[in-house]
């Protein structure tokens, strides 16, 4: 048996393309001292991934040419050298795009599956979540009452915000691409009301849908998006900014609306989770505890095959996936 | 005797003119049960007082059509109904643009004047000065060995805002408009650099001085220069957005590199001193005890009579000032 592995062999100039990734076989790796030895289940595909395989300045290092991609996992543990892990056990780590892989037992995390699903651990209990609430709660920090308004909200991390934003009494906007996603955001996640951002009159929709202005925005999108959100902000309103990705495969979008920040004493936090892994764990008992009651839904857009990741991820930065992308690899 | 005063008569579209303003005498008020009557010696400039004249929304009130234009004052109590003030004393008010007004005694605050110059009181003392402290300190928060960034360099909140952190032990670069203002600026004020926004080599002269980035970036200009600024933010950097004088008379600039904010987790505060009253004296009593100390510098540029309050104003919005505006009244 062979390991199976996407690399990445050039950077995109605008979009990706499938011609920038490469399929290829290699020897299933050996577990080294106080490594395990895992094979993946279920690959992650997230927006952050755009920034790592660019040549500019991101927030983590890019991907190198040749290199396998990076991305979390989560897989069954087939071998140990490692007394705190066991073959059978089920975990998570940044095991790349990639069937098999020895990462160090350190840098592996185990996960309970009893009550939820593994796939899970790559959501509303993974980054994505964990992103989530960081932004609203540690840094928006929303107060009962509030409008929340978020951005890809039927995302992996937009729909965990406005849930949480319900769950702290909070008025909560979505804003999505195309009327399939809004009904679920309204109907299912329970958001106050969701504006499709491909309508004609999203201008008009979304004023109205904001009778009392913004108080805290968490901002995933950026561009034309963003400008107008910052039009709509109230008076000592709090920005988490966690991700522009309309802008990746364009010149960078022109924002006229800045002397909003000035007007209404916008306090914008620019934010990357993995700069405070020491939240992580409690975080995601927080999470955990709520999808175990029922409080948080999530929904996944599951692709089958890594040989077909590079068309799923695409598809992700294209806004094409509805919930949580994921890559079945068995 | 008449009181004389400047009154807003129209609303500017683009550039202030002096045909926005009016001169005129009235009577001399008589002050009320609790008031005391002032005659104003020195009056303040302030970009500010362009947001006030605006119909479009600002941070406070606009100043009606008809009505005097604020701004505050320092004068001589020469008469008083409240116990707290007797005839002679030195006060500070928001008075505005005339020569005597009668002020409710919470409203107006007693002033020392053995060790500093009454006019100190809208400078350095003042609100510029207060606005200095507020975004560098409790915004900005720079440690020692940072580097701070400040434009509008050689103005009464610009001036300050750099000798404090030079005081913090930071690396201090300034902006400002013309190589006299400049040459003050590193010179006299004892900043580490000092780049003029008018040379034709105004981004790789400031790309040179600035080899570790910008930590800490107190904004009062906006425009093309903000722009420029926020692509030097190192990781972790903060912002005081503290004005936008470049905007006030065209179309909003359209700014293209936002995505700093996110790429750097900048975070950035838009502020407005007034919303902290409360915070004014202590901070006051800092600002006096440095300058008695002799250990921040400042400059006026003095015009002499209310009837050219508003050319001077109008020079004021174009940089033509050098150092703190008064209007010296008598």
């Amino acid at each position: 048996m062979l390991n199976h592995q996407v690399v990445l062999v050039s950077r995109p100039e605008g979009w990706v393309t499938p011609a920038n990734f490469r399929f290829q076989e290699a020897a299933i790796p050996s577990p080294g001292p106080g490594q395990v030895l895992i094979q993946n289940q279920w690959l992650s595909l997230d927006p952050y991934m755009r920034g790592r395989i660019s040549e500019a300045k991101s927030y983590a290092r890019s991907v190198n040419i040749g290199d396998v991609m990076v991305g979390g996992a989560v897989g069954e543990v087939i071998a140990s050298n490692a007394p705190k892990f066991s073959v059978g056990d089920t975990v998570l780590a940044a095991s790349g795009w990639q069937l098999f892989a020895a990462m160090d037992a350190s840098a592996v995390t185990p996960i309970r599956t009893d009550k939820v699903s593994p796939s899970a651990y790559l959501g509303v209990l993974g980054m994505p979540g964990i992103t989530a609430w960081t932004g609203l709660i540690d840094i928006c920090q929303p107060r009962e009452g509030e409008t929340v308004v978020v951005d890809a909200a039927s995302g992996a991390v937009g729909s965990v915000v406005g849930q949480l934003a319900k769950l702290q009494g909070c008025r909560v906007v979505g804003i999505a691409g195309g009327t399939e996603k809004c009904r679920y955001v309204a109907q299912e996640l329970g958001f106050d009301a969701c504006i499709d951002h491909r309508s004609a009159h999203f201008a008009s929709e979304l004023a109205a849908a904001l009778p009392s202005g913004i108080d805290c925005l968490f901002e995933n999108v950026g561009g034309e998006i963003f400008e107008r959100l910052l039009s709509h902000m109230n008076v000592s309103s709090r920005i988490a900014l966690c991700g522009m990705v309309s802008e990746f495969n364009r010149e960078p979008y022109a924002n006229r609306t800045l002397r909003s920040i000035l007007i209404n004493r916008i306090r914008i936090q620019g934010f990357i989770v993995s700069d405070k892994l020491e939240t992580w764990p409690s975080i995601r008992d927080n999470l955990y505890d709520l999808v175990v009651q029922e409080k948080l839904k999530f929904r996944e857009s599951v692709t089958v095959g890594l040989e077909n990741a590079p068309a799923a991820f695409i598809g992700l930065l294209k806004g094409e996936n509805f919930g949580k992308q994921l890559i079945k690899l068995r």
